[in-house]
């Protein structure tokens, strides 16, 4: 029979199986069904293999992939929390916590600590790593809304500069992709999909 | 404007939301809908991050998961092929050599290089890293099936021996890891899930 430590290992590879199942508001191309977590963590590392040529700082590829594979992993027992929902905002940062607690403590000790250094490098987003893999949870869902016209937004009555507003993290991680997110949302201003406050600004 | 090869690499990460699309005979567990080629492979990348202190050769765990994340990519043109479909992957290797010209001539000339070269070593698996990601692609979905009961294989009509033949792999890159994958095997013979043929063997 397998060990005590590989016995942990397996039974959290089946735990999180379950972020399969978790929704996000953001719709796939071709104006598809919702997005689930774990389509969206495989879908920016995959973002970050081909754009982390214009981070900032140099980074360590394989770090930000994992911190990517991770970062939405205690959405499983916390749920999404929508990035314009204030009021989900509010008790997110304890439902996550708790969380936390419960996924990763599945884990043999040393992997329990790795797995939430990861974690938490992203949540606190002080390193390169954790910069990048910031811009591509904001350039990731940017993508899918852009292609469907910005449909995501125009369903939440989203402000242009409610999404500004969580740009700057991509801005720290790249110039240039922080100028191509600017682009993109003015002209969905333009065109009616974000709610137009730029003038306020 | 975002010049040229930076359009280029965007148009490459729109296109590959498709591997979404993609289904596969896994089901998730808890007996839920089949799985799709991007949950997958994020589950496989995640489960190398936990498992792969059991290769048999030291492996660089950041290029296990590049390869891991890109494996099936070339599945949006060419569909996913079942293990155990003798018909399908008659033609499986002509569908998918098109496929690949297909969706990696979308990038820049450097990283159509990069990305076809991690395709490549996993096709070709002679490395420590496509082997361990190869051990992944059995194991992955072997742990969502041993949690369904093995209703995968019943439903198919699998043989145990099917299955342990593609094992092979899995042993090459971790001993450790065949022995449990044979302790489940020979369990859902026992339980009649996979048609007993170890006899014969």
């Amino acid at each position: 029979m397998a060990d005590d430590r590989l016995r942990r290992q397996m039974t959290f590879a089946l735990a999180v199986d379950r972020e399969k199942e978790v929704f996000r508001q953001t719709h796939l191309s071709g104006h598809g069904r919702r997005e689930d977590d774990a389509e969206h963590a495989w879908h920016m590392a995959l973002m970050a293999m081909v754009l982390s040529e214009y981070s900032e700082d140099k980074v360590d590829l394989g770090r930000v992939l994992m911190i990517c594979l991770v970062h939405d992993l205690v959405e499983i027992y916390a749920g999404d929390t929508y990035a314009y929902d204030e009021e989900g905002k509010k008790s997110q940062e304890k439902r996550e916590r708790a969380a936390e607690d419960r996924l990763f403590d599945l884990l043999p000790d040393d992997q329990r600590a790795f797995f939430r250094g990861l974690f938490d490098e992203f949540e606190e987003d002080k390193t390169p790593e954790a910069h990048f893999a910031r811009a591509m949870d904001n350039l990731q869902p940017l993508t899918l809304n852009h292609s469907n016209g910005g449909g995501d937004w125009r369903e939440h009555g989203v402000f242009w500069s409610q999404v500004m507003g969580r740009q700057e993290r991509t801005r720290e991680a790249s110039e240039k992709l922080y100028e191509l997110t600017k682009e993109i949302l003015d002209l969905h201003a333009d065109e009616g999909a974000l709610r137009d406050d730029r003038k306020k600004k």
